[in-house]
Formats: C-alpha cells, structure tokens, sequence
C-alpha cells in the first residue's frame, strides 16, 4: 500500500489535468489547481484508521505527500467536536456542536494548510516560499517553514494583528509590512524573485490540508454527517476543503445520503460571497473599503469564489454576513455560557446560527457543526480590561 | 465496571485517610491530600484504551470523577510528544521530544487540572470556586468554570499577564486584582466567604488533572518509558503529579524498571526548590523578592513543596535554576530551529536540557522528555516587534 494515493492535479474551470509531481502553482488558465486521488486504490479500512495517532496524518492516502519522511508536522489535528448545551439551548439548536481549531499550532486553523502545503512543498523541491497574509496565515506557514528548515518570506498588512507579526519574527522568517490590505501585500510577493508564492490557492495543497477538518468531522460523528456545517468565510479555502473531504469520503464508500448544507459566513463589513449568492452570479465582485473585526476574513476578492459558490449551491447551502457588534457580543456570550473564549470569526459563525435558526433555515432538530477557526487569545482587544 | 477507580484521600505527611466523597481541602494536619484508587481493580487493557477518544477523560477509572455526565470538558488531553531532531542534534541529545501543553484548552497545562477539579468539585456539591493565581491557572479554573455553570471568583497580582485578566473576564468570572505576589492575592481569597478555595493543592484533584501528562507520555511511547523528563516548577504540582501517575501505572503493572529521572527546573530568580534540593532539605525556605519573566513559576514557597522534593529523590532525579536572559535565548532558539513558539517556562526546561548535557547528568542516548507548559502566544512581549 502506498502512503499516499495522489494521482494528479486537475484544473476545476478548464479540465486540464498536470502532473502532480513538480512545483506548480496556477493552472496556466489562471485557475487554482485541485489535486485527485486514486481512491478505488485506497484500501484503508475505518478500523484501521481508529487505531492511528489523532493528527491529521491519520488520512494520509487522502493527502498528497508520498513519503512519511516528507511529513512536517507540530502534531496538527483532531481537534476536539465539542457539545455546547446551554448554548444550543437558549438559540433553539439542542444538537449544536463547535469544531475548536483553536487547539492547534500557531492557534488557528491555517496550521492544517501551512503543515500539508509546507510538507508537499518540501517534497517536490521548494527551499523558499512567500506569501502574503492578513497575519494567521502567515504565522503558520512561518512556523511550518522553520520546523522544515525552508526560508520564508511574509508580507502583511501593517494593520494585522500585532500577535502575527510577533509569531513570523520568532520563528526566523523574514517580515514585510505593507500599508494597505491583503491586496497590496500580494502585489509585493508577486515582485520577489526565488520563492515559491503560497498564496491562498496559488498552491494547490493547503487545501488538502484544509480538508481534513471535514474528515475528521465525518470521523468524529461516526461517520454520520450533520445537516449543517457553518464556516467563516476569507479566501474559502476551508469551506471548498469541507466539501471536497466529503465528496472523497463519497466516493471511499464511507458515507452516503445528502451532504451537510454548507454555509458561507462573512462579515457586513467584507462580503463578497454572501452579495454573489444572493444575486446568484458564479463568481464575486471586489468588495469595495472591506473592514472588520474579524480580520482573517477581509478577503475582497477570494481566487477561489468560484469554488465556494459551488460548494453551497451543491449542498443546499446559503451565504449569510453578520456585522461586527453581533459578532462581539456573541464571542462574549458564548465565553460566558460556555467557557470557550474564540476569535472573531469563529463567533461569526455562532451569530449565523442564531439568525439561520431564528429564520427557520436551520431547523431546531438539525445537527448543527460551527467553526471555531481559532483562538480568542490572538485577539485580545476583543475583551476590554 | 465502574467509571471511576476512587477510592478514598490519603494525607501523604500523617497518614490519615479521608472520605473522598465530601467537600473537602487540606488535611487537618495542613498537608494536602492524594486521591487513592482500588487499582487492583481496574479491568481496562491497553487495546481498550486505545480505542477511546483522544482526551484526557480516556484514563477515567484513574480519574476521580465518578459519573460521567459529570465531566466538565473541553476537549483537552493527549497534547503532542514532538521529536525536536535538529534542536536536539545541536544539544547533543538526539532523542529530545516536547510535551506540547500549548495544544489545550486556555493555551496552558493548567487546562489539565482545571478540567478534574471543576468536574470533581462539582460532583461533590460545589458551585462557587474561589482561587489566588499567578494568570494561567486562573484563566483556566475561571473557563472550565463557566463550562460548568459555576461561580469563580479569581484574584491575582497587577503585574500579572493582560491576556490573563481578560480570559477571567471574558467567561463572565469576578477578577480581583492585588498589588503584591501571589502570597498577597491568596491572603484576600482567604477572607472571601462563600467560596470553595480551590488554591493550588488545596483541593485533592488538580493534581489528578496534572497527572494524566504522566499517563500520555507513557501510552504514546509505547509503555516504554524514558530516561528524563524535566518540568518547569512553580507550584510543582505536574511533577508531583507525573511521579503519582508513574507509580500508579507501576501498580497497575503496564510499566516496570526504574521510573524516568524527574527534574525541576526553576529561575534562578525564584528557586526555591533547588535551593532546598541542593541543601538536602526535606522541604523548602519562602523566597524573598521572587522575580523572573517565567511568571507561572514564581512560587516562592509551595504548598507541595515536600511532595516535590520527594519525587526527585525517589527517582534520582535533581533540580536546576536557569536565568531569565537563558530562558529568552532558548525560547527563540527553539523556535527558528523547531518553528514552536513556546512559553518562557517551557524554554526554561530546554536550557536545563542544555546545561544538564553539558554537565554529563543528561546522557547522549538518553531519551529526554521536556514539558513546554503553554503557548508563546501567551507572552507576546518575549518577542520584541
């Protein structure tokens, strides 16, 4: 059996299909690249699978890396599917779970994409990689290139979180601070000669990575699917992961029935998705003077927003924004009835369940899974002294 | 079989047994008091234990909670044991892994005692909870609090962490601030009525929390246990407890051999354990003028002071003093080498490593297990912008 069971890469506009061992990024007709595997191949059985350490290597037919040796990881993975009672309760959702990738390296979800696009890259050449950041990403991919011995180059806003900054210094890499947004940071990557750009999407790993916060819901609940799973919603990379983890997972024969209706959330402040779901164009619009509170979903345009869009209209989802008092007050009420303190888009997520189930679009006997992207602790502003 | 193994408390200085289901603190005599199991009748095999979930509740019949709706959780358990190959070449320990405690609930090791002694304090009766602290025991006694549906009233020194502080306040917790040590915070709590003072070794089971980073690091390595594991000591109570969780194990007869050499690693700005060690003292002197950036461990008198000078003794161990300028060096160096951004506490255990290497009381084909006890995130002035 074969660690892993990478086949090719495969371009979601236009159909061509590339090698996969080389170091690429776009697919040359500007879209982001989606890796495929062999999976009538992958032989694993879920009991196997139970036996494994609880990282996110556990899945490893279903990522790209081929050799063990090639794996750079910080123990990333299988973080906790917690029941929030009193919560659920008291917003009419009894079944409410939140997904905390707050218990992760580096305190947000992003370390899942840094550990599997960092371990790929490494794998096919890459020694030096750059990126642009709104700051949580560029603290893990910082991280997961010291912990592989790989250079990096981050460029960010100079308004990000101080926190990021703070955690792209100690690791060694090498910071750039632009004044502007995620844009004009991207804008400086693209003038560096001699690193690979791992921008969101122009590699096309880090939503492997990304994917397997879907496989290891579906593992967690036994593999019985929720009706619901809500994500907060930046470059989109997780909620295009989500449902490419459960397609796969499909396709593995493991789950059947309908997929969890998959929801977008964004803040008023910066909401792309949410105004091209409910105009139903196939793509967004730059959002014009995008601000928010939950910094790490200021993406105007996402490369990927094809891919989200699809992602709800295939699974009987929906795009909703939440502005930014709601989204305090409910990061606040949750700590206190739940003792969780998460970031701002994670409770995002929550003010979106609230009003999903006031609308009645989330039912009150739905199994509901929220995204808790990080920790609150990166955040601390959002609690006054 | 029933969920928990408790049997009774037992005060390790007079002997005396107590009651285990009453709420209950110190012995009369002033000790603290060990929570005691029927071993001998515990069923569980190491296959069935592998099959549980992977959090610390998986050690439940060593564990005194005894029903298990009582269980307040948050997920927390079974954090990292990391190989740290480049960090540990240079030190000239090639087998140096890291206890990573930063991948927990509150971003600290004290998740672990919270999360026993809230549940256990609550199966007991208690709904008020009232502690002194130094900031990350409060934050996370005041969250799993919160989770619990009870009362917490936390005081703890000015010169105390922020983020602390706002974690307290953000779980709707009653923070009190005092202008001194934590000698001077403990002595308000003293004063408050109404409360269950749940101050360090006060209440029997923090320590049976702290106690399950022993169990993990015996079932992750196979049963096979290593050579060394140091622990950064304030309160000392993780040493105590990962002692109390080897001997157990031993009862229970899935490890033998000598037990792994246990080693304090204290400030030298506040070290009164090594003090004390390197005197012969069974217990140790109050420290005066108690100062270092490694604020979790500046203890100057522990309650289970005694308990953790027995444990080095018992396992040929010792106790080292490293000094803030030493504790900031390795932090960083950690963190280009190994890309883990770690706390100034659990950098003090690497520049023991260090200098235990140096000295020859660390071997070269020792296998070295060191406890970083919580996130760099936490210490966000350790790295300068």
């Amino acid at each position: 059996m074969t660690f892993s069971a990478l086949s090719h890469l495969e371009c979601p506009k236009c159909g061509q299909t590339h090698d996969a061992d080389q170091v690429i990024g776009l697919c040359p007709c500007g879209s982001p690249l989606l890796a495929r595997y062999d999976v009538p191949a992958v032989t694993l059985t879920k009991d196997e699978l139970a036996a494994r350490p609880p990282d996110l290597w556990r899945y490893h037919e279903l990522l790209p890396v081929r050799a063990p040796e090639n794996v750079v990881t910080l123990g990333e993975g299988m973080t906790p599917l917690l029941p929030l009672p009193r919560y659920g309760r008291e917003v009419g959702v009894e079944r409410l779970l939140m997904k905390d990738e707050g218990l992760i390296p580096t305190g947000t979800f992003k370390a899942r994409g840094a550990a599997v696009g960092v371990s790929r890259a490494y794998e096919v050449g890459v020694r030096r990689i750059a990126m642009p950041t709104n700051g949580n990403a560029g603290s893990s991919w910082a991280a997961y290139a010291a912990r592989a011995g790989m250079a990096a180059l981050i460029s960010m806003p100079v308004a990000a979180p101080e926190i990021c900054r703070r955690e792209v210094k100690v690791v060694g890499a090498e910071l750039h601070l632009v004044d502007g947004l995620i844009g004009d940071a991207a804008a400086f990557i693209r003038e560096q000669e001699g690193y690979f750009d791992v921008s969101t999407l122009k590699e096309p790993y880090r939503i492997e990575g990304k994917k397997t916060m879907g496989l290891e819901i579906a593992e967690q609940l036994g593999w019985q699917l929720p009706d619901v799973i809500l994500y907060p919603t930046g470059g989109g990379v997780g909620i295009i992961g989500i449902w490419k983890a459960l397609v796969e997972l499909r396709e593995l024969g493991w789950i059947d029935g309908p997929l969890p209706r998959l929801v977008a959330v964004q803040s008023t402040g910066c909401a792309p998705i949410v105004q091209a779901y409910e105009k139903g164009l196939p793509e967004s619009e730059p959002w014009p003077d995008a601000k928010t509170i939950a910094f790490g979903i200021t993406v105007p345009k996402a490369l990927g927003d094809f891919l989200v869009l699809q992602a709800i209209a295939d699974t009987d989802g929906c795009a909703v924004a939440v502005d930014d008092e709601t989204i305090l007050a409910e990061q606040h009420h949750l700590a206190r009835l739940e003792g969780a303190f998460i970031c701002p888009e994670g409770a995002a997520t929550f003010a979106a369940v609230r009003r999903l189930r006031e609308s009645g679009w989330i039912r009150a006997d739905d199994q509901v899974v929220a995204l808790n992207t990080g920790l609150g602790l990166k955040y601390p502003e959002t609690v006054p002294l």
